[in-house]
Parts: structure tokens; sequence; C-alpha cells
């Protein structure tokens, strides 16, 4: 008899698509391994997984599956419990409007530049950060951290009075950055106070752990009282 | 007593995004008045619609909706007739990663590149088309075609057996592509066909009819038979 096999992630650490999926297979508690996908590296063998040539991906089920909102919503219905979704179309709209937005514009205006001038960089021995990018990024990121606070002051959670997948993608965005430190929590006691929230969840303990070598976490990091 | 008003769309003719939810306004015949919105000149009123200042926004229901996905999500959800999701969560899933392959790779290695360069420059009056970008954009395009061409020996659909969001998804960029004659469809035959089966639905029909001031449509693309 076959034994269905433990769920497999190929992720990088500090990618905020793959700790979208990490914190939600948490959330579900779906055990799953976690396996270094370096895509960069010869060697890898990222294309025979995802054609696409992007992690996270996700083998569950006897398949491979990518496209870390496309796996979220999978996972969100076939494992209904806890719901990560609102059980009205307005209110899954919300949440995926908010996923899009740090998937798309958060991360074109602050994680993309930010990280892969400050860790990618680094680790790909690939030259030295354009302070340009690093600015633009950093001034950007008050500008969303005043809309998201904005949000908080008139909700619990991001997209309403539930925890969704929208806080786990806001979350997995966040996280990246503040590893190197690069969130003013202070600007925003609301975000702030969401941010513990959403931090103390037994789903953030294995982020929280990430080490990437070569570069460690900001003093704070992991700390649920920061 | 109020009657419920005509959906309103405020879009730019070849935006892949704003494409995608007049195709599905279109396959649900949703009637909707189209109203261009050009976020690039003073006087643009796109912050009050949309915090994230991007187009499409949606008018509908008595509220403002954004993010070309999460809207054609909610308007298959609350007007499921036709469908155009699948019913089982992989198939779903398959839906949503195609939708992500062109809204994030495709769009990034082709779509916003040669639009950009051939088109927006124009219409922003921002300059001369960069030819590296251009050229980049129509080498990457070719591999994609290979790629959806061997999806499509394989399927009717791109995402199986029925009609998606996630054709219209990809009609969406490539119809843009194809105002400027770039896509080369003698590469492949299955895709052309396809295209030329989706290009025939009425909901196509607003978007072949779409002219862009200074920039006429190559001459084949508005023909059923190209
Ligand atoms: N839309 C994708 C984006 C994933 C993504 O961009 N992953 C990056 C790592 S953070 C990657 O694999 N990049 C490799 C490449 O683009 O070639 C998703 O949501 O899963
Ligand atoms: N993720 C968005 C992308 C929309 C988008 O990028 N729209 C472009 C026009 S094609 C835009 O409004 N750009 C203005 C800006 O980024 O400031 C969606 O799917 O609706």
């Amino acid at each position: 008899m076959n034994t269905p096999s433990t769920p497999r992630l190929y992720h990088i650490p500090l990618s905020p698509y793959c700790r979208k999926v990490r914190l939600v297979l948490g959330e579900k508690r779906i055990d799953v391994e976690l396996v270094e996908e370096r895509w960069w590296e010869a060697g890898s063998e990222i294309l025979r997984r995802n054609p696409a040539g992007k992690i996270p991906v996700l083998r569950m089920d006897g398949r491979l599956w990518s496209e870390s909102q496309a796996i979220v919503e999978y996972l969100d219905e076939t494992h209904p419990n806890p719901a990560l979704m609102p059980d009205t179309p307005a209110g899954r709209h919300e949440v995926r409007r908010l996923c899009a937005w740090f998937d798309d514009k958060f991360n074109e205006e602050v994680t993309r530049p930010i990280l892969s001038e400050r860790v990618w960089k680094k680790v790909m021995k690939a030259g030295y950060p354009d302070s340009r990018l690093v600015k633009s990024g950093l001034r950007a990121v008050k500008e969303h951290i005043d809309y998201l606070g904005s949000l908080l002051d008139e909700r619990k959670w991001l997209a309403g009075n539930a925890l969704t997948l929208a806080d786990f993608t806001a979350a997995a965005h966040l996280s990246c950055l503040d590893y190197i430190s690069d969130v003013d929590w202070d600007r925003s006691n609301s975000l702030k106070d969401w941010y513990a929230t959403v931090k103390s969840r037994p789903a953030f303990r294995s982020v929280l752990a990430d080490q990437v070598s070569g570069l460690a976490p900001a003093p704070h990091y992991a700390e649920l009282d920061f």
C-alpha cells in the first residue's frame, strides 16, 4: 500500500512568494519538507519542476504545483479548516485585491528593489548594491505603511474582520524586509500590532527560524515583542 | 425607485489587464460603459478610484473594484453563466496558474518591454524606443509561443477542455501584441487555431474595434481569418 508522502516545497528562505505558501501550509497544519532550490546555480532542476522557472513549487497530492497565489487558493479549497477566504464574493475580492497589491505593486516598488540589491546580489555574488534602488524602495515603503495602517485603523485584519490569505501574503513580504531591518514599525501602531499578532502564530515559527548564510537577521527579527 | 446603473470600466485600449476584464464582461454579456483613464496625464483622478493608482477599475454593484484577476474572479462568482472556472480545485489551480503566467511572467518578459517601448513611449511622448528591450521581448515571445503551442497540442483550451479565464487572460496579452503585429502566428498552428476561435467570440468585438490615435493596427488585427 502506498502511504501519501509528505508534501515537499522547493523554496528559498527570503522569497516572499515561498513564504506565503509556507505560512498558509503552517496555518493549516500541513507538514511539509522544505528543499532549498537555488535556481540561479548551475545544476538547478527548476525547469523540470516548473516551466516558468520560478519557485515556489509544491509537490503534493501526487503532482507539482506552481504559482503562489494559485497554490494557496488550492490549499484553501482542499483544506478548508481553518478557512482563509471569506464566504462572500465581495469579501473574496478584497482578499485577492490585497494579495495582488503585495505580489504586484509592493513587490515592484519595495520588496524586489530592496531584496535584490541588499540580499540577492550578495548571495549570488553579483556585484554591489545600487543605492538609488535601495533608497527608492525605502521611500516607497513609507507610503505603503501609511496605507496599510489606514486599513488597519478600521479593520481587525487586513481584508476585514477575519484572518485571510491577505494577512499571510502581506506578512510574507514584510517579514523578508524585517529580516534586514527595513520596516519602520514605529510609523504605524496599528500595523505594528497587527504584525505582532501574525508573527506570534505557530505558522510563523519556521519563517522566523530562517537563516541566510553570510547575512544575519536583524536582532529583533525573531522576537515576538519587538 | 433606483435602477442599477450600467457598469463603467476605467481603462485604456492597449492594456492587457483592462482587456482581460472587458473580455470577461463581454463573455458574460454584461453591458459596460468604457471610460478612458489616461492615468499619466495631469488631472487624472485614478488615485481617487484606486489607491494603487492602476487601471482597470470597474464601477459596478455600487462599488469600485480594482485588480484584474480579483475582478474577473468576482464576475465569475456573481455571474456564473457561462462559468469560466472549472469545478475542481485542481482545474481552478491550472486556470490561476496560467493567468499568473501571463500577468506575471509573460508581461515581464514580453508584453511590458514591447508595449512600453513601441506604444507607450509614443503615446506618452516619452522618447524613442530602446531597441534592445524590443528585441529581448521578441526573442522571449518565441519561447512562449512554443510553450503555449505544446499545451494546445494536448488540450482544446489553454487550461483544459473548457473555455476559462485563462483563455481570456492569454488573449488579452496576445491581442495587444497582435495590434502592433508582434506575434508570429506561423510558429504554432495550434496556437493560431486557438486564437482564431477566441477572436471570433462576440466578446472580442469591442477589443478588435480599438484604435490608438497615431498608431494604426496591423492590417490583419481585426480579421477573423488571419
Ligand atoms: N508569480 C510567482 C512569482 C514567483 C517568483 O518571482 N519567484 C522568484 C523567487 S522570489 C523566482 O523564482 N525567480 C526566478 C526567475 O524569475 O527566474 C508566484 O507567485 O509564485
Ligand atoms: N495587477 C494589476 C496590474 C494593472 C496594471 O499594471 N495597469 C497598468 C496599465 S496596463 C497601470 O495602470 N499602470 C499605472 C501605474 O502602474 O502607475 C491588475 O491586474 O489589474
